[in-house]
């Protein structure tokens, strides 16, 4: 662990380092993406990796940013061009203590098509009655797709609004959650309905979507118990790599 | 094992810690989902884990229940909530020794849809003519979409009727069996079917599904020979872990 | 090695082990299913295992059968009760020293549908121009679908014909090759070459399957170079487990 | 290595056995297909494997060829016998460092279909505006589908033009790109965007493609970051083998 973050919660370190190589073995992040956690002790700040590949993430490489996206002592160190997606989502959201943002394929797909993402089982009540799409062509016109400053983090924040999910046009999607385990719980699950939903879509029939009191009535009763079973499994796995 | 299951046969014990590793081993069941078996000394009773994601479960981890759904001796654990679905199978089905409930995501995708899940091939006989549907909004209204009493349960093992499964909209699916191992190859062969009937829709022609007669002639003929030879390099694998 | 087959070519026995654990690692068999070859010094004679699942194989569990499907000496061990499918290939078609059975799911699928199965790959050269279908209602009436004799077996080596491949309807394929490493290539690439086919139509355009002179000259051209490029790396894989 | 490869640079050596292991852990080559890389010493020669499945590629089994695809020295070993794909592209394209050969299947499906394979995400902006597709039978007619000579491989070159990817009808694909990491890269996340692009077909709306402006703006802005990244990533995986 970098000294600045000695004062940081171990458990929120081990817990952030955990996430990153959970989600790899999910197949949710490949050699990109990153996930974040809003710091224990400021809520201006937020802990996320180096630029680095998400299996091989350890406490060492973490580093402690402010909400412009500023590292607080880089050390040298290459970062994330897109640590604004995080920035601004923690100046905009209170309630949100973790983010993830990931290319999973099964996200890509539904942030390309006019077919809206909903959700089809319980287990992803959190994706409420409709999930918004971010075209980052929409207020920067043609660029490289990239949210690579603090403006294109704002709009990208903005249209995420109130909710869990943002998919992002032709690149993927960011999930929020009040703690480290319930994002990963959250992309585990989207993933999971995404690629239920595209299943039953190519069986041809209709589909008997959740209706959003059900959802809400779901999210209301902890929302999958707060996913504390399986991150018991899912840390276990992924400490033991 | 707990002290209070010490009279439970030893082998049904071992039978149902590999049907929780297995079964994840499969992907049928995930974080979630659970196996159970009834008592082998008294048919009011039935042998479950504790809450635990399916692939750490041990035989300390098991507990004993009435069908009332209540623990004898639950040691202050905690419990599936959804410990009703089995409950009241157990209740309804004397002939049933085995339950299942998962989340496999090919049998969400067919809980959802209009299109009815059929048997494609000989492997999956045990489907019969026809899977009957739970919908919990049909007696209960909108709610968080979970088993979580014994009323739920009753409706439930009513839609099952005689049938070796029911799936559950938007939630996942009960498989039920006379035995561990029948179960556990019931539930993997219900998946694939579920996965290959979905191919073959998508190729767009006519399917041409198993008759009636041509699936009961093959449960009459010992259904897949009741799993033993799977149950083997399943069992074997599971132990190994 | 049982002791009957001491007479059998060790390089044989090798390889039809390695063929069990390689077509379970690939998919192709699951606990269920079974290859076979030709007895090297009695052609009417062939090898396969007792009924056992294909992953736990070794040289001991292989078994001498005559072309009736009896077994030289069986030992008092359960035997495969669909042998007669090799039996009365062998019989019918003396170019065969190798033969498949499995329920690969994607060949399932299409030996349930009216869409052909075609080559769209030159791995697939085999092929030809089209793959029969055997089913076992035509002859037989409604069954438990088991080809569990030797008039089943010979209604379905009928079916087969000249070709490399015969599917069964409801139930899975037959495959054969002259040597081996001819039919676990065969029936590796038949299933990708399937599921290749699926995507392709799932894709939604028309689709440019091979000139079924181009597939004959991939065959004339040696076929895959008999796989022997990937063979050596299969039994490598098979044989460390 | 080879004697005659002792002048090569010994780390294009180490990242070209990489190579061949990482398509294979990613399912872009299986027990065919190849990996070249141009001498970093002599323009007019490239280096690759003799004819081996691409897991098992170690240095001792590298060769190095001119660009009429003639071995320096074979010491009599066995060669891809679509070693002209190589050779041609690298006569065609001085800004070619490296090229891969596989049957990624994916990519078999978009060679033989009439949809158009197109970027549906930002890791896929190379592919650009589209894809040739390379038909052997335009220029040679009913043929055994390889490229078994120069002709072949020029006819090919020709197809594929300034192009980073051209497919190739019933058989594969070859990809280019300036260095070892930077093909390797472009081969995983062709294949990925070409998975995603079907799923998003198989979802049955109307897809939002990248336009080729915003694909040339992600090529000018770094392509990837030249693959870094995930490159430590991959070769650490690769080499751990």
């Amino acid at each position: 662990m970098s000294s600045h973050l000695m004062n940081a919660d171990p458990q929120l370190i081990e817990d952030l380092v955990a996430a990153y190589r959970i989600l790899a073995q999910h197949g949710v992040l490949d050699g990109f993406g990153h996930v974040s956690a809003r710091h224990n002790r400021a809520a201006n700040r937020f802990i996320m990796s180096r630029a680095l590949a998400p299996q091989l993430v350890t406490a060492k490489d973490l580093i402690e940013f402010d909400l412009d996206g500023n590292p607080v002592d880089a050390q040298g160190l290459p970062l994330y061009l897109e640590r604004f997606i995080h920035a601004e989502i923690y100046r905009a959201r209170p309630d949100v203590g973790a983010v993830v943002h990931s290319h999973a394929p099964s996200l890509v797909a539904f942030g390309v098509t006019t077919v809206p993402l909903r959700p089809v089982c319980h287990m992803a009540s959190f994706i409420g009655r409709a999930v918004p799409i971010f075209d980052i062509r929409n207020s920067f016109g043609l660029t490289d797709m990239l949210v690579s400053d603090s403006a294109k983090g704002r709009a990208l924040a903005e249209a995420l609004g109130n909710s869990s999910v943002v998919l992002m046009r032709g690149h993927g999607v960011a999930v929020v959650g009040k703690t480290i385990p319930m994002v990963v719980g959250r992309s585990i699950y989207l993933d999971l309905n995404a690629k239920i939903q595209q299943q039953a879509l190519a069986l041809g029939g209709t589909i008997n979507y959740l209706d959003p009191q059900e959802a809400q009535k779901m999210v209301d009763a902890g929302e999958n118990r707060s996913y504390e079973r399986p991150w018991e499994l899912w840390k276990a796995k992924a400490l033991e790599q």
